[in-house]
């Protein structure tokens, strides 16, 4: 189907849209019209907020969170445990743990699992820093907040086997974590619940 | 639940994200997520692309299309019948009627139907500057293509009335449009053989 339509600047925002997980071609096309409606009071402060997370939002060097200081919040935060580090996949993770509040320590994030299927292996991730990390930080327990999928449980494994050596307490999160479901479409209570009773 | 584990850029972004009609607060999450591992390809381009949208797309003033000309580009082209005026709710059922490529006349957006329930009268519709460009365009025919649920039904039946003493032939689309159904969501046969079957 053409969608030659409408003007080329809102036939490419459109086709930008629709790349965005969730919205396809005419979801797209119904919110660029919702967006031209409301251009001062939502156009224009969209494409700002864009270009300002675009120039300030960066990855944390040492854990690899999003953020506009480097390194990030949570990093940089006295009042957070350096005892503890819990390990997630991606920062929406770290994102779904903060909302709980149940956790006071802090983050490593691995940017993916191992997946034999998708050829991703432990140099794809970010492994190294974590034991560099473990070494220099004193740190006393990892937790290991992996999705409870065949390649999350891979990578808890083999995780747990680079960090028998240093001395530190591996935990994972607990009964609760639904079998085969991912981290970040848990509800709240859920996690906290897996996060109290981590073994 | 609060929101505030992110730095506030992007706390920002998520925020005016969500706002989109198909878009909460979790899949503005995912997106704001998926738009930061994909700076240069993605999040900058969609930036930019609405910033040249606010910049250069406008309302046209003939018919309420929105173009980055005035008039737009189906008003200026000479190729388009003059004589048939296609009436339609709003900008997205004038994109749903180009894509089938079926009619070959102008539009005029009314820019919503009559609708007593959210106190929507005349004035606040695109109809004088319709009545003035009957008129003055020496049109033949005009098209309702408008919604068949109650209030774009209602409209037909005021527009007709207005348009009456004007020598024009006012005609609907036909059968094929479900009734209670919206224009933008029907698939383009059915609405071709609504647009060629009207009475």
């Amino acid at each position: 189907m053409p969608d030659k339509v409408a003007a080329p600047e809102i036939d490419r925002l459109i086709k930008l849209l629709a790349r965005l997980p969730g919205l396809g071609q005419r979801s797209a096309r119904r919110a660029v019209l919702y967006l031209m409606k409301r251009r001062d009071q939502l156009l224009l402060p969209l494409a700002e907020a864009m270009q300002a997370a675009a120039e300030s939002v960066r990855t944390c060097s040492r854990c690899g969170n999003l953020d506009s200081r480097d390194p990030c919040t949570i990093c940089a935060d006295p009042q957070r445990a350096t005892g503890v580090l819990c390990i997630v996949e991606e920062v929406g993770d770290l994102w779904a743990l903060e909302r709980t509040a149940a956790f006071s320590g802090r983050y490593h994030i691995l940017g993916g699992t191992l997946s034999a299927l998708e050829g991703r292996g432990p140099e794809q991730l970010n492994v190294e820093k974590l034991v560099e990390r473990v070494r220099e930080e004193a740190v006393g327990e990892v937790i290991l907040a992996l999705s409870a999928t065949v390649d999350g449980q891979t990578t808890a494994h083999y995780l747990a086997e680079r960090l028998e050596d240093l001395g530190v307490s591996v935990t994972r999160l607990a009964h609760g974590v639904p079998v085969g479901g991912e981290l970040d479409y848990l509800d709240d209570g859920t996690l906290t619940a897996a996060l109290r009773a981590r073994r």
